[in-house]
C-alpha cells in the first residue's frame, strides 16, 4: 500500500475550469493546461467533459492531470464547450467513481457538472429525493444537485439552477455545461472562489486566476457571490441567483490553499500572505538570528515577517522537489524518514542559531513537531514557531478537510500546551484581529477560527469529505 | 488505434455470476473464477461487487477478468454476498462508465445490479422517468431498471422487483444484491439463460453451467422463465414474477453463444450443435472428400455432419491460439493479413480436395468470403459451405448484436446470391424445421430467422447495443 | 505473485523471424505478424531489431508480441533488414535482460542476434572467454556466440560465423543481422528448424512455415543442417558451415512443439501427428466407446487414432479459450481449480462411457492425473490413456525444457506404475518403432526417449534453461 | 510524443548511492530513500543492485525512483551490500538498456557498477578493446570500464581498479559491488563528488551529503580525488589509486547541480550560492526596486544579492510545483504556453517595478528571453538580468550536458549582444574572479568558462551524452 507523507495541512476539495471557445483554438488543450495550473487544488483525479455538438464526451480517471490525459485522448475531445475538474486525495472514499465532471442524461438532454465545495444540507436532500425515487451512484453532494435540477426539468436550465440555489445550502463553485452553453455558479456567500477570463473570443471560468494566466487569458472579473454566469453564442449573461446577507470568502484560500500568484476577490494571494507575516511581526517581537520559512507554504508570510522585523530570512529547510505524494512505507527502523524525505535542514545555516520558523497553520501538530526536532538535531539553538493564522479550533463544513474536531490540536489544547507538545521555544499564532487587519475586516469566513459559521449547518452535515 | 479482426459473428451482451457464501471460502475468488468461465460472454469489461456487511465494495474496469483483478484487489473484497459481470466489446459506446455491476444508494440502502439482456421498452421508460426527475449516467437499460425499482421504494426489494417486471419488456437475466441477500431474475420468456448451483452451503447463480463446473459447484436447476430467486440466510426461496405465454430461449445461445460444455435449459450445448450438424447432413448430401470445421465455432456441428454423412472430418484450418482481439492495423500492402492471422489453412490437407466447410452462422458474409479464398489459394478443389443455422434475416432486440438489418447479408440477398458473393461452390443453410428438429419444436426464440418476435418491440427499441 | 497453471508439457525455447525487405512494404509490421504466428514458441518476451541504415534500433520487453508493440513503436522501426524473437516463459531466470534480439557493437560495427536452441559447451567457452577478458551480462548461450564471433573480428562476418560453428556444439537456429545483410544459421544436426520464404522481392527466414503463410509469403525451402544463408542486395547465397554425420531434427517439434499447420523438413505437422495416432491405434486395440483428445495438443493424434480404430471421436473436454498463462493463486479451499479452469469435461458426453484419452506426451504426470480424475467424476466408466510418443526418460540438452531427469515420471517408474499413479484404466505409450514408422526411420533426435544424444554433452551442460 | 519544457540548464549525468549494511536494517529501502534524495541528479532511469549472498539481483527501469520501485520489488531485494543509480534524461539515446547499475559476470564472478561522469578517452579504448574481441551492448563509458577491469581478471578487484584508473581519463564517481564488498572510486581530479556516511554499523557512499541526511546517516568525510574506498566485513579501507597534479571539482556542482542542502568538499551548497550572489552585488550596482529570483535555481544567489545590495527580495515568479518534465505538446496557437506552465509572474508584485532577475546560468538563452518577456508583459518597468556564474563558452567533456558548443549563446555572442537577444535592460555575468573569490581560488574545474580543461581531451571525446 502506498504511504502518504502527511504534511498536516488543510486540504482543498477541488478546482474547476470551463471554457466556451467558438474559434477552435484547441479546446481540450486549453482545459488541460488550465487544470495543470489548478493541480494544487486536487491531485486525486482529473477529468474533462466536452460537448461535441451531439453529446458530451468525457475522460476522467484517478491521478494527476498529466497521468490522466495523453495527446491522443485530448485530440479526441473536440467541441466548443468544455469543463474540467481536479479533485483532492483522501485515503477513504477516493475512487474513480467519484472523479468529476459528472455527465448526466435528464429530461432536457445531457448536462455535465463540476463542483468545488461542500453542501451543508445534502444529507437531508438525499433522504427526501431518495424517498421519491432518486438513486445515487456516489456519496457526492454533486449528485444531489443534479437530481434536484432534474426535478425542475420543466424549467430551463437557468431557472432550474435558480430553484436549486434556493434548495441547497453551503459552499459551491459550480460549472455546468449543456450542449451549447457554459454556466458558472458561485454560492451566495462566495465561500469558494471563481473568476472570469477571456482569450480572444473565448470565455473562461476558473477557480483561480493563475489558470487564466497560464493559458494566456485576460482576467475579467470575479464571479459574484450568488451569481449565475451564462456563456453561449450570445456572449456572457449574468443572473443574480440567491443573495446572502454577507460575503464570506474562505480565509484559508488566502492563507494557504490558493496559488500565490492568484488574485482572489481583489487580493493577490502572495501579498496577502506577506501582510499576514507583517502583522505577525507587529504582534510579537522575537529576539532571533534568522527567519526560516517552512517551504513552500510559509515562504510568503516569512518574507513579510522578515521585512517587518528586520531579521534576515534564510533557507534553513530544503524541500525535495521530486517527492511525490506517496512512498513505499518505511520499515520500523526507518520510521523517522517521513518528513526528512520532504524537508531537510541545512546544518551550516541553522547551527547555533535562534530561528523564527514561519508556517501558515497547524492542524494536528504532527509535522511541526518533527520539523522542530530536525532543526534542533541540526544544531539550532532556539526554534520560535510563528503561524500566520489563528488556531484552528472548529471544523469546516464548507469543503476544506481540516480533520475532525477531535483531531484539531487547538480544539483540545491552549497555545502553551501546543508549544510544549511540538517542542518549540515559543509559539505565536496570528490573532484574529491581525488576520482581519491584513485581509479585511469583513467578507471572510473565519469559522474554523471563531466558530462563527456564515451558513447554517444541518443535522447530518459532515466536515468535508 | 487498435484494430479488431472482425469474425462476423453475433455477439452476446454479458455474463453474470453471483454467490451467497456464508462459509468464508474465498468469496471474491469464486466470483473471479466464475467470471473466467464466462469470459466468452463478454471481453470488454469485468466487475465484482461485494456486500461487506456495511456497504458494498466494487471493483470494475475495462479489460478481461485477468486484467481487471489482481490478488491484492481480490483480497480486499471481503463479505458473504457478491455479484460479478463480464461485458462484451463494441467499438462505439464502450467505456468504463458502462462496466457493471452498478451499485446504487436508494431509499432502502445500497443495491448492486448486474444485467445480461436488452429491454425493448427502455426508451419510453427513460423518457417517463426523466420527466419526473430521474437522471441517468449511462445509456444502459440497467439504469432504467434500478430507477424503476427506486420508485417502488415503499415496497420490499422483492416486491419492487415484481412491480418492475410488470413494467419492463424484453430479455433479462438479472442479479441483484442488497446487503444480505442475493436475488436472481429471469425474464418471463427466458430469453437469456440462468442457472442455480451449490457448493457446500453456498448458492451460486450464473449465466451458464460451465461457471458452476469451474468452481466445483453442483448444478441444481435452471432459473425458470419469470422466476425470482432469493437467497439469504434462510436459504433459497422462489417467487414467480411475471409469466409469459411461451418460453423463448434465444436459439443462438445453443447455436453459437454458449460454451460447448454448458447445459442450458436441459440441453448440452455441444450435443445440441452436433444435432444441428446431423440435421444439416440429412438435409443436403454433398459429394466431398472431407468435412472441415471453421474453428472453434463450427467444430461441434462438423462432428455431427461428419458422423451423419460418413465423410471424414479433418483440421483443414488452424487457429492461432495466441491471437487477441485487437491488433496493430496492417498497412495497405498487408491488408489481407487479417483473417490469416487468426486462421491458416493446412495446404497439404486441403490441396486438391473437395471440402465441406462447416460454420454456425453468417452475419455479414465477410469472413466466409475470406476463408473460402484462403482455402482455394491453398489448393482446395471445391468448397461447399454449410451453415448450422437458418439465414439471419431479422435484427435481434433482445441483447444479441447481429448488426443492423441493412448489414445482414441474408436480409438483402437470397442463398444463391450469397453463395456467389462468398465464392463458395455451394451454400447450404439449415432449414428452420431442421433447427427445430434438433433443438426442440417449441420454447425457442427464432426471431432472427423468421421475424417472429416473442416480446413486442416498442417504438425506439434498438437492435442491441 | 501470478500463478501459472502448469500443463505438464515440454517447453520450446524460442522462435525467430527475420526479413530482408528492399521494397518498403512495412518491414516491422511483417516481423510483428510473423512473430504473432510463432507466439506458441515463446510467450515470455518479444523483440524486434531493425537496421535503419545507420545503426540498429531495438524494441523488446517482457510479454506477448501484442503487449510489447504498439502502432507508434512499429512505425518508429524503419529500415530494410530486421530480425525478431519470441522467448518462452520460465519462472526462474526470466527477466527483461534476457529478452532477445541482442544487439552488440563489436569491432566490425553493430550486429543483432536472435537464437533458438541450446549449446552443450557454453559453460566451458564462458570460462575460457572470461579468462581472457570477456564480460557477460546474461547467462544466455547467445552471449557466448557473439563473444566468440567478436574474437574473429579480423574475419568477415560469414567467416566469423563459420569459425564459430566449429567452436560451438548443440542446437541452434540463429538469425544475425548486420547493417545490410540478414544471415540464418542452422546447427549441423538440424536440431531446431528453420525455413526460407519469399514475398515479392523480400526474403524471410523463420522457425516455422506457419509464419510465412501468415504474412503471405511463399515457402521456398528449409535451411539445411549446418547451412549458413546470407541474404543481401545481391540476393540469397548459401555456405555450408559445418557438416554433421547425421541429421537429427528434434522429434518433439513434430510431436508437440510446432504449430499443426507448419511444414517442417518436408513433413506437415498435422499429418505427422495423425500418423502417430494411427500407429498408436495399430499398436494397441482398446474396447472403448469414444476417442477423446486432450485439447489442443492431442487433437491431431486423436483424429488419427479414431480413423484407424474406427472408434468415434468426441469433444469430451472443453478448453477455456480465454485462460491466460497466469492466474491469481487459488486459496487453499479452491486448490483443485487449476486444471478445471482450463479444461472442463462435458458430463453428458462422457457419462457412462469408456474413453480413450489421447495426449501427446507425459512429462511429470501431474496434469494427466487431474484430467482422469475430472473425467471419472463426470461419470466416465473407464479412461484409457494413450500417448502419441514414447516415455520421456532422458533430459534434453538441446533447448527443450522437459524438467530435470528426477522429475520425469518415466525415468523413475515403468508404464504400469505410471498408469496406477495417474489413475488410468490402461496406459499406452507409442513405441519408438511406431514413432519411426510414422515420422521416418532416420533424421530425428529421439534422445529424450532412448538417451541416444546426437551431439556430445560437455561437463557442465545443463538441461535447457 | 511527450513534450519537454526545456529550462535551458546544464544537466548532470547521474547520482550514485551504495551501502554496506551488515545489520539487516532494510538495505533496499535505504538505497531507495537515498536515491530519492539524489533524484535531482537524474530523472530518466533508476536502478538498484543487491548482492544476495549468491548472486546479484537487479531491478532497474526508465522513470523516477518512485515509478521504478514498489514495496513488493524492494522486499525481494535482500542482502548486505547494494548500489543504486539515477540517470538524467536526454531525448536522444535514453532507453532501458542504458539504465544503471550494470551487472556483469566476469572471470572473478559477478560485479555491479554504477557511474557518474564521463571519460575522455572512452572512444579509443572502445576501439582497442573491440579489436581484441570485446563486445558492447551500449554506448556507455561504463561498459568500457568493466571490460578493462575484466582484462585484469588475474588481479584482485582492487588491483584491477587501480590498473583501470591508469587507463581511463576523465570524470568518474564510481560505485562497484562484488558479492561481499562495496567499493567507491573518485577520479584523480575529483571532478564529480562523492562522500562517505555511516549509520549504525553500515557505511554509505553517495554523490551528495543530502542523501546521507535523508536516511539519517552521519557525514564522515568526502572521498578524496583519486581515492579507492573499500568497505567489507573488516570495515573501511582506503587506497590512493592515481594522483592528479590538481584537484578540479566541477564548479557547476556548486553553482547549480547539487541540492542546496548538500555539503560538497567542505562547502555548503546553499551558502556557496549566496556568496556568488554577494559577489555579483559587489561587482555590479543596479538601481532597482526588487530582487526577483528565477525559482528554484536562482533563489540562493538572489538571497546573497539582496543582502549585499540592500535591495529587497520578492517572489515575482511563481513555479507550478506539479509540473512534471513532460507535457502534451501545445498546438501552434498555444505555443507560448511552455514557460508559463512552469513559471508565472505575479503581476501585482512586479507591475511598474525595476527588477533584478537572478538566475544561475544561461546556456542557450531561450528561457531567459521568455521570462523577461513574461515579466514585461506583467508590467515590469525594467528587468536587469544577473547571472551567478560567468558566461558558458566552452563545452564540458566531463559529464555535464551543456549542449554543443555551437548552441552555447556565450560562445557566439558577447554580453551586450546576449542582453539584446534576451530583451533585458542589462545583463551581468559574474566575473571568473568573483566566482573564485566566492568558491575558492583553486580546486575547481572552470573549463566551461575559460576553456582550461584539467584532463586532456582525446580525439573523439564527446561533449557528454
Amino acid at each position: 500500500m502506498p504511504y502518504e507523507i502527511e504534511m498536516d495541512k488543510p486540504k482543498d476539495e477541488c478546482g474547476v475550469f470551463g471554457i466556451y471557445e467558438p474559434q477552435n483554438m484547441g479546446l481540450a488543450q486549453l482545459v488541460y493546461y488550465g487544470l495543470y495550473a489548478l493541480q494544487h487544488r486536487g491531485q486525486e483525479s482529473a477529468g474533462i467533459a466536452v460537448a461535441n455538438g451531439e453529446g458530451i464526451d468525457l475522460i476522467k480517471d484517478m491521478g494527476l492531470v498529466a497521468d490522466v490525459f495523453d495527446e491522443e485522448k485530448l485530440q479526441n475531445l473536440k467541441g466548443n464547450v468544455a469543463i474540467g475538474h481536479v479533485r483532492y486525495s483522501t485515503t477513504g472514499e477516493s475512487s474513480a467513481i467519484n472523479a468529476q465532471p459528472f455527465v448526466y442524461h435528464y429530461s432536457r438532454g445531457m448536462v455535465a457538472i463540476a463542483h468545488n465545495g461542500n453542501l451543508t444540507n445534502a444529507a437531508s436532500w438525499r433522504k427526501t429525493l431518495g424517498e421519491s425515487g432518486s438513486v445515487f451512484q456516489t456519496t457526492s453532494d454533486t449528485e444531489v444537485i443534479i437530481n434536484l435540477m432534474a426535478r425542475y426539468g420543466q424549467n430551463t436550465i437557468e431557472e432550474a439552477i435558480m430553484k436549486c440555489m434556493i434548495d441547497i445550502k453551503g459552499a459551491y463553485a459550480l460549472l455546468l455545461m449543456s450542449g451549447d452553453k457554459l454556466i458558472g455558479v458561485r454560492d451566495p456567500n462566495g465561500l469558494r472562489p471563481m473568476c472570469i477570463g477571456k482569450i480572444g473570443e473565448a470565455y473562461i471560468l476558473a477557480s483561480e486566476s493563475c489558470a487564466l494566466d497560464t493559458v494566456g487569458a485576460r482576467f475579467i472579473r470575479n464571479v459574484k457571490p450568488g451569481e449565475i454566469v451564462i456563456i453561449d453564442k450570445n456572449g456572457l449573461r449574468s443572473i443574480q441567483g440567491v443573495t446572502a446577507p454577507q460575503k464570506a470568502l474562505c480565509a484559508f484560500e488566502l492563507i494557504y490553499l490558493a496559488r500565490t500568484d492568484s488574485v482572489i476577490d481583489g487580493q493577490t494571494v502572495n501579498l496577502a500572505r506577506q501582510s499576514l507575516g507583517r502583522e505577525l511581526a507587529k504582534q510579537k517581537k522575537i529576539a532571533a538570528d534568522m527567519v526560516v520559512p517552512v517551504p513552500d507554504s510559509g515562504i510568503a508570510a516569512a518574507y513579510g515577517y522578515a521585512q517587518e522585523s528586520g531579521i534576515p530570512m534564510q533557507e534553513g529547510l530544503v524541500k525535495n522537489r521530486y517527492v511525490g505524494r506517496t512512498f513505499i512505507k518505511p520499515t520500523q527502523e526507518l520510521r523517522d524518514l517521513g518528513v526528512r524525505l520532504k524537508l531537510n535542514p541545512i546544518k551550516t545555516v541553522v547551527e547555533g542559531k535562534k530561528l523564527i520558523l514561519v508556517d501558515d497553520s497547524i492542524v494536528r501538530g504532527t509535522t511541526s513537531k518533527k520539523l522542530i526536532k530536525l532543526l534542533k538535531e541540526a544544531g539550532a539553538q532556539e526554534v520560535h514557531m510563528v503561524i500566520s493564522s489563528p488556531p484552528i479550533s472548529f471544523p469546516c463544513y464548507y469543503g476544506i478537510d481540516t480533520s475532525r474536531q477531535e483531531e484539531l490540536i487547538a480544539s483540545k489544547f491552549n497555545t502553551d500546551e501546543i508549544c510544549k507538545q511540538i517542542g518549540a521555544d515559543s509559539l505565536t499564532y496570528l490573532k484574529l484581529e491581525g488576520l482581519k487587519t491584513a485581509l479585511g475586516e469583513t467578507g471572510l469566513c473565519t469559522a474554523c477560527f471563531d466558530g462563527s459559521y456564515p451558513v447554517e449547518i444541518s443535522d447530518g452535515a459532515t466536515n468535508a469529505r
